[in-house]
């Protein structure tokens, strides 16, 4: 069945999401997409329709809108007759985006956990801290809500429960690694916007380890690893949301993030952090004027947005989970390699953004058409992963397996 | 004849300078302190009085100034009966103080060149560009005015004019090094204003090298030294104020200035600049607040003055010079070693703020018994450099020398 749908957010992944919601509107319906800033979201339509994304004809109109008032959400998603709300707004907006889907009794997802944006870090468990509090309030109105369905958290997820149906009988290890061999050719960039990019890396990692959460500092856990595609990479111990769900769902195992970066990232993360620059805490100037530093470093920094037309290379992120199969020690990769430029060429977004854009939007698709629509909270982990496994194959993110059997495709016929 | 002192500026240096002035208030006479902010120029004197340093009973007083105003400066100077204005204020306030001297015919001696704030980088020929455009004016006026009086420029030109007095009979290189060996112990801190600091590296480097300016990207060119005390440094090649002066003088010599810098101090330096956060150029915040960000970085950044109790270690300062001596090739180094917790023990700052503002008292001395009232504007290389090493060796700052025949104290007896 058709379902419309409200796009929340008019950043690099909603352009995808944008994009590739467009591209299947044959199967959802009328598009919308509202953000703080309405010119965004013309530019983004702008983008759909240079491409000539749209599959079928059909609406696709943009929004003004202050996400964190959850009325004015209700009062959109009802004048738009959406279903399904794909939140990818910034981290800030998302309870009052879910209590508007609770509220009128539509579908919601987003890719990442909520922030108080007061706070530099949320400390595990994550989503217990907001999400989950709403569970029952979801279930008694039979709304589904898909929590963290970007690649990571979201796919990374679905990789873990597919070892756990298809390779392993049991799982003591899942190690996820989140590489980005791709170049941007700029002296630094992030590829998120600074302000949530950072925050990811300036407070205490945790780990799910021996049955309860440690406690690193960034960069202080490092690893090289062999990887298909990109090689040899370093990656870092991080935290990341998708460690707390897993962990709540195999809890004797261990569960890490791994996040590639290299050397010249990490010393320029460092000299700012150092010097105090990645701080949210307002400075004042000789001249009295009170500034929040990080907002400064921002303002210096390219655009993620404009990165995309130069990016080059690829990424590969994906699960290495260890376990037992038959009685006897077995480990699987499971991955995904995505490349910058064809993610350009077909979306106008760079690889990041792409893998984290495209997932909802099958989310979505198997939400329309019934497969995931569960009419309860979940995360991705919870649900059953070959569907949606199985359209990302179709729809631009296919999925790779590597064991002692080989590294191949995976299809499920 | 005892001269009354006015010193402007409340920093680092004038309060060198007014401790200094202290300790020889029976050769200079009523001291007097302005600066835009008052307070700083009380707790000046709070600390001048603390350490007992005032030689004979006098006069100390504070005042508030906007040194930018020429007929506020000359109030001023009516008005404390001031007869030698040391100016160790911003570089911006250059033109406006000499011009009160002049007006109301008392000495003049500041420690660096005019700046002009709205440019990021004044090039070469820097003294004409300002000062030497009022030589005629100070004659006319009858006013002593020794620009650059510092340690370098300063003490440096002193030493150059010393090896063509006494140890040279030809010369064809002058190489300044200035190396800081000390360590303040913090992550990252600039021992001047950051902004001011910044502004030495920000632009291209100038030297003069056969006959003519030479333009180089600052840290392209770097060489190790070996030098007495603080042993092997590496140094940079960098744009400062005596290399005009002095280029002025000794037209066919090449004359370099080396600025020290370690491996760290580069990284940072490279890495905010990349970034633009040394940009004087105001940037807009997504929340549409308009900021420059260097004044940022200042912010964060520890406050110089802060630097000085946990300050450890040696700066030397000197000038390779080369040349011929009896028609053969000799060189010279001239140069002087200062201790950073003995310039706080004495004075309350560190070794940096201690080289630059022992000199200028030195010179107002020399002003006051008449060695250098020469009643017109000169730069240090200018004047006789015997008296003035003499009285340096006395108050803090000793002069010695390495040749072929040894590394020995300069003592003219």
């Amino acid at each position: 069945m058709k379902k419309n749908v409200l796009i929340i957010g008019a950043g690099g992944v909603a352009q995808v999401v944008a994009h590739k919601c467009a591209q299947h509107n044959d199967v959802l319906g009328a598009l919308h997409i509202a953000s703080r800033t309405k010119s965004k979201c013309n530019d983004i339509i702008a983008s759909v329709h240079e491409k000539g994304a749209m599959k079928v004809a059909g609406t696709f109109e943009a929004h003004a809108l202050d996400a964190k008032d959850t009325s004015a959400v209700a009062d959109l998603i009802r004048k738009t007759g959406s279903q399904i709300v794909i939140n990818v707004g910034t981290p800030y907006v998302n309870m009052s985006v879910l209590d508007a889907c609770i509220e009128t009794g539509v579908a919601y997802m987003d890719t990442a956990i909520h922030e108080d944006p007061a706070k530099i870090c949320e400390t595990p468990p994550w989503y217990a801290n907001y999400e989950w509090k709403k569970r029952e309030a979801c279930e008694k109105a039979g709304v589904t809500a898909i929590l963290g369905v970007g690649f990571d958290p979201g796919v990374v997820n679905a990789y873990a429960r597919l070892a756990e149906d298809q390779y392993l009988d049991t799982i003591t290890e899942i190690d996820i690694v989140d590489i980005n061999a791709g170049s941007h050719g700029k002296y630094f960039a992030t590829n998120f916007d600074p302000e949530i990019n950072f925050r990811e890396f300036t407070g205490t990692v945790y780990s799910w380890q021996g049955g309860e959460w440690r406690e690193n500092r960034m960069f202080e856990v490092g690893k090289e690893w062999d990887l298909p595609v990109v090689g040899k990479q370093k990656a870092y111990m991080s935290g990341h949301d998708e460690v707390h769900s897993l962990a709540n769902r195999y809890p004797k195992a261990d569960v890490r993030f791994w996040m590639g970066f290299g050397d010249h990232y990490i010393n320029v993360f460092t000299v700012l952090k150092s010097i105090g620059l990645l701080s949210e805490q307002p400075v004042t100037t000789a001249e009295g004027l009170e500034v929040v530093p990080l907002k400064v470093v921002k303002a210096c920094l390219p655009d993620p947005a404009s990165l995309a037309p130069g990016y080059t290379g690829k990424t590969c992120i994906g699960d290495l989970v260890k376990g037992t199969k038959d009685g006897k020690r077995a480990e699987v990769f499971i991955y995904n390699v995505a490349d910058h430029k064809e993610a350009f060429n077909e979306v106008g977004s760079q690889g990041i953004s792409y893998t984290a854009g495209v997932p909802p939007v099958a989310a979505a698709i198997l939400i329309a058409n019934g497969s995931w629509d569960v009419k309860k909270m979940a995360n991705v982990e919870d649900l059953d992963p070959k569907p949606f496994i199985s359209l990302l194959n179709r729809i631009g993110l296919p999925t790779r397996v590597k064991d002692a059997e080989g590294d191949r495709a995976v299809d499920f016929g």
